[in-house]
């Protein structure tokens, strides 16, 4: 299995997912300014993912500071890795668990700070490791046997600390003996699916095919797609879901069909702070990412572009959400509120 | 203006649609199966082009058989033009409408038929561009004044003899003084709208809009787009509508958002010969159009791939046919009959 990110004594180790799957290349983070520069670049991406990355990033803040520097630069770290993507919670959830920890020990010997940051961000790395194998068993029985399932973007091992969120669920569901199939949107503009899913799923052996995103509506309505599974970035209190742009035409598009649309996610992707997905902001990106592919131009030059990297699923379209905690059913404001209560 | 095809002496002229935005290319077939191959490459596109080209290509083989040859090689000229793609119909009504003057000149001096089938060739061509502005001046009315209108895929001057079908309705309404911009999808995997749309809508100052194909549901839910307006290759006597691959997708979610949803199309793409849609033959292509962009991969080497051309919108989510003899509301059953009739 790829290693998407890890802790090591140079820094940081990420593969690089905007050059996968032509290069299987690791860059190394020296710097948490590198690590926020990797998130904003996509070289890291996927919202758990770039919680664990985050969590890093302060880690290796702290780590490379002088002793007397720690207490004067761990805002500046915090706030330079939460500006680096806005839509995903996981990034703001992991550097507030990293705040908490400092507070705890804020005044200690630098070294003690050091070891202390660093083991927690490595422990939210294996923690969310555990979380996608207890997401993948909760949601393996939702997955039917001999079913083909599509996904929307990179929902998998990729875009977590490994095993995934989406893809965990079909991991789970193969590793339970089902014969499951997987029918992959390759996601404009970034090309998480035809990339990465793709990618992912043959290294495992899970047969998958490769479609654009137009085709998702007719082979839902083809009768061939038994149901839909996607991650997410962000989850209002009442179930509307932030996720990769396109999840919600396929949600619109599976409800026309009668196909159950899950979202698999960990509770920390939940933000009940917000009462629905109104107030999620959503990422503009550069409009190169839509003109261009691997820098071959496909549009003329100088096209206007919209590139919001990211849309909100209305929850009346949600048939249910997998979390590490359980499968949460309408009505979401209950049953999300449980599941973190 | 674009010059899409052009009969000359030389042979039939094309824009090579492979090629832009980047370059403006134009080839010239001399030979029938020049004219096939063309058409199967996508150097043209478009229903009413290809019917166009079909034609053309019709009269270009009698053009070059020798004397004797003609009543020999006729049937087999119809016949590769006829193989190159199955689902628009205008490919087989123009085809057929050669068919039909050539049996009516049959016997007569080489000379005569050659001429006869030139200039049915050329009379269809600038019927196609009357038949164009008719839809437009139709249409036009449908289009309201300030509004956003989202395309998909190209139904412009280049999908056509000139002027279009979809985008002649944009430019009917921009004629009539009203201010229109366009959101286009960009219409994986031959990236007809990013390519081609963007780039027609330019050169008229028409403000465009690039898209991805997975964005057009966000922004048909964000209450900014007034109506879409697409194109068609064929439609069933009931209104079913095969498109481009994710114009399903663009309808069902324009229903979903209460939002009009207009196909504009001349009469020669009526098949009502096809109680609904799911007879219509949809074309599969080379999976080599997914997985490379230009040439450079975007996916795993050897990934499967799905890659129908079409699709078939149900014609519950048309609000409205747009023809040359004016505007087809539901049921279609009788709307479209009298259109023919």
């Amino acid at each position: 299995m790829v290693e998407t990110i890890q802790w090591t004594d140079d820094g940081v180790v990420m593969i690089d997912q905007t050059r996968l799957p032509r290069e299987e290349v690791y860059v190394t983070c020296r710097t948490y300014e590198e690590v926020a520069g990797a998130i904003r670049r996509m070289v890291i991406r996927g919202a758990p993912a770039i919680g664990v990355a985050a969590a890093m990033g302060v880690a290796l803040g702290v780590a490379r500071a002088g002793d007397g520097e720690i207490n004067g630069s761990f805002e500046t770290i915090c706030r330079t890795l939460a500006g680096t993507r806005p839509t995903a919670v996981n990034l703001f959830w992991a550097i507030e668990r990293m705040r908490r920890v400092y507070a705890g020990v804020q005044g200690r010997p630098a070294a003690e700070i050091r070891d202390r940051l660093i083991r927690e961000a490595v422990e939210i790395y294996h923690e969310d490791i555990a979380i996608n194998r207890a997401i993948g068993r909760h949601g393996a029985a939702l997955v039917p046997d001999g079913g083909i399932v599509l996904t929307h973007c990179n929902a998998g091992a990729l875009a977590t600390a490994g095993y995934g969120t989406a893809l965990g669920v079909i991991r789970a569901a193969v590793e339970a003996g089902k014969q499951v199939a997987v029918y992959a949107d390759e996601t404009r503009p970034f090309l998480q699916g035809a990339r990465l899913t793709v990618w992912e799923l043959e290294q495992d052996g899970i047969p998958a095919t490769l479609i654009t995103d137009n085709m998702a509506g007719h082979f839902l309505r083809s009768g061939r797609i038994a149901c839909v599974v996607v991650g997410a970035d962000r989850i209002a209190a009442n179930g509307d879901t932030a996720n990769k742009i396109g999840t919600y035409s396929v949600a619109v598009l599976a409800k026309e069909n009668a196909i159950p649309f899950y979202v698999a996610a960990p509770v920390s992707t939940l933000d009940l702070s917000l009462a629905t997905g109104d107030a999620i902001p959503i990422e503009q990106r550069a409009a190169e990412e839509v003109t261009h592919v691997y820098g071959v131009p496909v549009a003329p030059e100088g096209a206007r572009v919209e590139n919001p990297a990211f849309d909100v699923t209305p929850a009346r379209y949600v048939t249910a959400i997998v979390t590490e905690r359980g499968v949460a059913h309408p009505p979401y404001e209950e049953s999300l509120r449980r599941m973190v209560g």
